[in-house]
Formats: structure tokens, sequence, C-alpha cells
């Protein structure tokens, strides 16, 4: 039972149920009177969402996100607030920092300003243990929230996702099909998108017969002198590897180092991609293979969906976009 | 006549005049009547921006940026952000881009949202065009307007610069004392910091005795494509340089490139300076000296100086914050 149920039984538009239940004053008094009768006759309520274009909205959208310094979520702010404000929305932003506490006290701040939504951007605001996410699933009743490449099955809860796992999946079986057989894979954190993108990782290489070997698979800072140093350690310790994957451009920049540092020929003794395809990945020489994560697709479908939930039409819980290999210099194929 | 005439007068601190004004019920019946009573003495009035405590007020300043993926306005958003929630402010966020056209009608949208105030990041909100800068001027006659490194000499608008003519000249001078005669200058804009750094890049060249030469000093796009594209442009044209001064990292990040395709040795054939000392100064090999803009500084104190206007107190209209010259690998000094 949803709006559209109810323009097809009232036999009027779907714009034309959104203006009655807006109370938009552009809708002739027998329309009125005839949607609000069929909706009586169905049963129908209301979205608790559908009031963005109503009265009495503050027309401000919350956006959170935890570091709008890192490259990625810059440029995720700029497009959402960008396309928030071509639907006419305010962008109230919070920059929350890593801890779960300080996103919990901003998320309750957001909801005391009254806003119509939150968008979280990036993936840092799912967290793995199922308890930490109630503050979101709960305030989940009262608004729309939604996320830019994190996902949470809840009701109210609307994710845009970039596919990572086909997205590394097909990363790395390039380097496998290219005869790599020790891919050193590099990842920041276990976040929603990291999880997705390291399952990528080693069902590409079960698939390609090549065993998944625990020390291949490194955590470290999400910068390029931890992911420098790191190499370093690893090269020094005896282990060896002929390509790097990486969860981020940061750490794939650092491998560039490493490798110049240790005179390898890139990518001929050492094959490395870089995730996000940002500007980092176009500073080195050689400029690094990246995968083009779509943030602004990405932002502009979030966007557009919430525009969706509050005019009433039902929208999937998640949609997913796919991200795009990026050739340039550090990888051959 | 300000806030410390009437606290001196009194016998009381500034704390309790500005809570007296706005309205703040900690304060004494008896002291409330004294302070009252010595600014009708002074013939006081408060600033109209003294409001910032008080009742009936959003708690909200509104920050413009031309453009929040550039990682320097990336950055000064996120300290302005956290340094304003430090004090209980939100931010409503207006990423305008470049137009002098839709940084009005966004700057007329956060009046009509009436935001505390406004912060103009970056360099690029004042306009050389006198008229052009009307709309600021006239605006703070009804709310403090904050710039982060850009000026404007009007009532109501306060000013948070780098001394970028110092910190260029000082770079400039670095070279030349180095043996370095035939600099090159590249620079994307004539903002207010974009004028601030070529005249210290002339006057240190006209103190070291050098000629300033129009053809070394070139404009270019603000990406690191465009600069190595220009320097392979001058190179192929015959003109000399050995070294390159720039106004962002991303054109001498754009030069370690073109040095790197010409096989240029840096710093001995070429020696280059970057602007802001971003993530992107350390991504090359080598990596960019740079200097060192202080944009947490900055966003700071201009949060700070906001503050203390909103409290009553007299504040410079210019607060200049020092540049440092952070010394890597594309120098020899």
């Amino acid at each position: 039972m949803n709006i559209y149920d109810v323009s097809k039984q009232a036999g009027v538009s779907i714009a034309t149920v959104s203006r009655v239940l807006n109370g938009n004053p552009n809708v002739s008094g027998k329309t009125r009177e005839k949607v609000l009768a069929v909706m009586d006759e169905l049963g129908y309520t209301p979205n608790v969402f559908a009031r963005g274009l109503g009265l009495g909205t503050m027309k401000t959208i919350g956006i959170m996100c935890s570091d709008s310094s890192d490259p990625y979520l810059a440029n995720a702010i700029y497009y959402l607030e960008r396309q928030l404000r071509s639907h006419g929305y305010d962008s109230l932003l919070c920059c929350t920092g890593p801890s779960l506490e300080n996103k919990r006290a901003y998320f309750e701040l957001l909801l005391s300003k009254r806003v119509d939504a939150v968008i979280l951007a990036g993936s840092k605001f799912v967290e793995l243990i199922d308890q930490d996410n109630e503050y979101l699933i709960s305030a989940a009743k009262g608004l729309p929230i939604m996320l830019v490449n994190g996902f949470l099955d809840a009701p109210g809860i609307y994710s845009t996702v970039c596919d990572d796992y086909q997205a590394m999946y097909d990363a790395a079986g390039r380097l496998l099909d290219s005869g790599r057989d020790r891919i050193l894979y590099l990842y920041t954190s276990h976040s929603y998108s990291g999880l997705g993108k390291v399952q990528g990782y080693k069902d590409a290489l079960s698939a390609h017969g090549v065993p998944v070997r625990r020390e291949l698979i490194r955590q470290c800072g999400k910068n390029l002198a931890a992911s420098k140093a790191l190499l370093e350690e690893l090269a020094d310790s005896g282990t060896a590897f002929d390509g790097v994957l990486t969860s981020d451009d940061s750490l794939a920049v650092g491998a560039v180092k490493f490798a110049h540092g240790r005179g390898l020929a890139i990518p001929e003794e050492l094959a490395i991609i870089g995730y996000n395809n940002s500007i980092l990945s176009y500073c080195t020489d050689p400029e690094i293979s990246s995968v083009d994560t779509k943030v602004e697709e990405l932002c502009v479908t979030t966007v557009d969906t919430l525009m969706r939930v509050f005019d009433g039409v039902e929208v999937p819980k998640k949609i997913t976009v796919t991200a795009d290999f990026i050739q340039k210099q550090t990888t051959n194929f």
C-alpha cells in the first residue's frame, strides 16, 4: 500500500497525491476530496517521511562525515551539498571524527535541530557490532537516514553503495590474469566497504586457484608514510610480493615510494593499484592505476533517492553503483 | 567607547558585562542594575553583533567556500566546523563555485536563514573590482563577516590572513641565495592572497638585484596537468629557468613531472617550491619543499575572533599569521 495505489485508484498523478499530502494549495477542492476519500477507503497512512515538500519543515539536511579533510569525503560533501541545494535544501555539516561516542553525540545534536533527514557520508558510520548501530536504527523510525557507501538493513535507512566487492574482485583478477601470484592486499579499516573489498580480493584469488595467504593481507594507517614503512618491513622480513592492491590511493602512493626506494621497476617488478582514483593517484611518477568509485554518482543518487522518500515514493533499500577501473602506469595488462 | 569602558567604570569583569548584555540570568540584580546604569551614563550602545550568547539566535554560522573538494579548503572547512562546534555553533555549508553571481545568491540565501555570521573560506571571495564587494560591505552592517585569508577594509568585516607576501618573499629569497637567478613564478589567481604572493616574489628579486622578467611570471590552471603542459611549452620555446616557485602545491607537482619527463635533476638542475604544504607535496618523489600556510591556526583564530565579536569585545580588523617554510627534497639550501 503506497502512494502509487492511491494515485491509481483516484485516477490522478502521483504528483497530485503528493501535493494533497503536503497541503499544497495548487490542487482543486474536488480533486483533494477524491484523493482523501481514496486514502480513507484504502486505509492509506502517508509515509512518515513524506513531508519534505510540506510546510513546517526546516528544509535542512544534516550531513555527518568522519573527516572532511579526507579527499574522498571532501568530494562527497561537495557533491552532496550541491545536489541538496539544487533541490532547495540546506546542509548542516558535522565532522564527527572516528569515535562512536562523538558520532552518537553529533547525531543527537542534528536530531535536536529538527533536520529533515541525516546523510552519513562514508562507510565509517556502520559499526561491526550490531548494538552500536542501534541509535541509527531507532532514529530511522522518525526520519530518513541515508548512507553513502554503507549499508544497514533497517526501516527508514536507505543506502547507495559502490560495489566495492566487485571492483576489488576485478582489480585482483586483472593482476592475477597478468601472471602475478603474490599480491599483497593493504587496507585501512574493517568498515562495511572495507569488508567487501577484502572479500573481493580473496574470492578472486580462490577463483584463480591461488592460495589466500594470511601474511599478504595487512592493515595499515591511512597515510603514505605508514604504507611505505609497512612494505619496507615486509620486504626486510623476506615476504615476497609482485603486486600491491590497496583499499585507498594514499596506500598506493606509499607503495610507489617503496618501489622507488628499493629501485624496483614499476610495473614490471611491482604492480600497484590504488582505490578511489583521487588526485593523489595522479601525483606520482608513474601515475597510479586506480578504481574510480564514482563518488559524484553515489552522492547525486543519495540525494535524489532522499527526495523520492520525501515524496512518499517507494524506493529500494539499497542502490548499487558500479566502479570503473582506470588504467594508468602502475599496471600492465 | 566599548565594553571595556563599561567594565572598568562599573568595576565588574567584561564577562559580567557580556552576561548582562545577553540577558544571562547568572548575574545578581544589583550587579545588573549597576552595569545598566553605567551604560546609560556613558551612552554605551552595545555592538550590534553582541548577540551570539543571547536568546533568539540560531547559533548557526554560514560557511561559504568556493570548492570544498580543493584540499586546502577541505581542511579549512574541517577546522572551522570543529572550532565552531566547540563553541556550540552549527555550520551551514555552501559550496558556491567560482562565479560572483552564485556567491551573491548563496550569500543572500544564508542571510535569509538568519545565520549569526558568515565565514568566507579562502581568498576567492574578495573581488578585484570594488563594487563587486558591495554586497558584503553592505551586509556587514547587519552581521559579522569573517574572511579566512582574504581582506576587505569595512566595518563588520574581520580578516585572519596568512602573510603570503612575506612567505613568498622568503621562499624566493632562499632560491636566490642559493644562486638561482631565473626563477619562474607560476600562479593561479589574482585573489587577495594571489596578489600578495606575486608581490613577495617580485620584491625578493629586486632586493637581490635580479631583474623581474615578464616572461617568467605565468598564470595557469590549478591542476598539475596544466602546470606540466605550461612548463613544457616554455622550455620548448627556449625560455630558461632554474627554479619554479608556485602559488599552489598542485602546480609544483606538475613541475616535478615536467622535470622527470625532461630528465632534469631535482633540485640540482631545477629547484621547485610548492605552497600550502598539502598532502600533494608529500606524494611525489622527491617530496616537494613547500610553504605551510597554517590553515588550522587561521581557522581557529577566525572562529575565536568571531566569538569575541559576539561578546562585544573590540577585536583587530585583521590578524596576520606567519607561514613556515618546510624544507623537503626539491630545494637545496
